[in-house]
């Protein structure tokens, strides 16, 4: 039998290096359990550089996430990750990828690495890891990686979420021009070209130069960097290390590390709200049938959902 | 000037073949106009097939529709593309790729391809291409095809929309695998791997084939057929178009198709409660603050947006 442990405790052992502790801190966050409120108030505070990593799959984001941890480590700071992998809608779990590499910090107490689940529509990235983000960074770790899988909603999501967002492209995968077109490219705060040994590396910096400057930009905003790595062998990682701390500054002197932390808040109460509303504005069979035979429009439909007379 | 139609007019002409007829009812029901609720009264009915058509960046996807186009055109039938690009967080506007090949179709007034965007987070591909999809249905489109960009949220919700989902892959791209992390492959109702003629094709068959013999099936449970095209060259698009057949023809037999046409409206009504409850319940700064803070817990939050006292 598990001796149950009080909040407090937990978060001692987890300040310290247990990472049974911060598994079960966030275990508690995430299913909103008793304790909730009370972890959340002795976690306040913290001082985490948050880092957004997103890109189509197959680019190396895994690997590059293990490159930096490398490299942070060396720095003597402990660092976070977030795995979020789109859950299943039909196994409601999450199918976790190869995270061998990842295994190379596995004895590493500085190092703690979570795959998050995000669950259905609802919520999102928002709801699953705005509250662990509070978490890790309360627990007293310098830098919590998000790294989100796939082109699309969740990318715009951790642009909203991240201090720093990273884009990563591969070369030959047309991804310069495809991520352009998904509206992606904006978003990011620095840009990687990995498997930047591959051919067709060279092309995918210049069609990113070439998108950049279309970008008409104010004097003192941020100028992305384009940096390239080969991840599997740690190749271009000091200077992409050097360039997330140059946007960390870039933030700080323009006073926006507040504001995003305020809206990471924001993104997550917002979530949460959705999610209850969603259970109490409830949609029925019959109403949709009615839509669907063309019985009752559209807007008739939504207002009675929503109980107006109008 | 333009002279103003009514929606009878724009509908009868609609009906045959002009297509700023069908624009401006499009328009009509995207901007829900005082109009809407008449021409979704016009419009009941029709019977077409909703082809959701999805897949990472650079498979092919809008090649592939093109070849679509020519067979189903050549069967006689009338074919509607909604192209959903996502929209840029800051332009708010679709960006729009390249649909060169799309031009082929220009002169055809059995065809009508439409790009929507999808604005911000709310709503998504079901409020934007719900109410498109049941009027083109009713202009008697026999064909409606839904093509999406990227890998995530918008697959989960096309397989919600459409009656048969095609999962468009690449040998080369570490697709197979890739699809399977993002929980995509379960949502699909065929397999389309195109660019057959490259190298690693057969391998990517063979991995879906290995990923599908891992699902368990009911008897009677549609098994998904995985189809090798060359969409530039329009090779193996026959074969695939009479998979398509076959599953609409299964869904019909089960008497599946009501079902999918109710939870579309459904999903529609349900997107625009949400986007009307989103203005209803709002997020303020000062709350978001004090949850960044550390001042109130999420919970809290969410109970004081919510305007319950519990």
């Amino acid at each position: 039998m598990a001796v149950r442990s009080t909040p407090a405790e937990l978060v001692e052992a987890a300040r310290a290096g247990d990472r049974r502790a911060t598994a079960r801190l966030l275990t508690a966050l995430e299913n909103q359990t008793a304790d909730a409120a009370a972890i959340a108030g002795l976690v306040k505070g913290g001082d985490a550089q948050i880092i957004g990593i997103t890109g189509s799959p197959g680019v190396g984001k895994s690997t590059l996430v293990s490159a930096l941890i490398g490299a942070w480590r060396e720095a003597g700071l402990r660092v976070a990750v977030l795995a979020v992998d789109p859950s299943s809608p039909f196994t409601g779990g999450a199918i976790l990828g190869d995270r061998v590499r990842m295994a190379d910090h596995a004895l590493d107490a500085g190092v703690y690495i979570r795959s998050v689940a995000t669950r259905g529509h609802l919520g999102g990235l928002a709801a699953t890891t705005g509250a662990a983000v509070r978490l890790l960074e309360g627990l007293g770790f310098d830098v919590v990686i998000v790294e989100t899988v796939g082109v699309g909603q969740a990318e715009v999501e951790i642009a909203s979420l991240a201090d720093t967002t990273l884009l990563l492209l591969a070369p030959g995968m047309g991804d310069g021009i495809q991520a352009v077109k998904a509206g992606v490219v904006e978003i990011a705060d620095v840009y990687v070209v990995n498997k930047a040994d591959r051919p067709g590396a060279d092309g995918a910096v210049r069609d990113l130069r070439a998108m950049m400057s279309l970008v008409r930009r104010e004097p003192g905003e941020w100028r992305q960097p384009i940096c390239t790595t080969v991840a599997s062998e740690a190749k271009g990682v000091d200077d992409l290390v050097a360039a997330i701390a140059k946007h960390h500054d870039w933030l700080a002197g323009a006073d926006r590390l507040a504001d995003k932390r305020r809206r990471r808040a924001a993104a997550e109460i917002r979530a949460r709200v959705d999610a209850a509303l969603r259970e109490r504005y409830r949609v029925s069979e019959d109403l949709a049938e009615a839509v669907a035979d063309g019985e009752t429009d559209v807007a008739s439909a939504v207002r009675r959902v929503l109980g107006d007379t109008g």
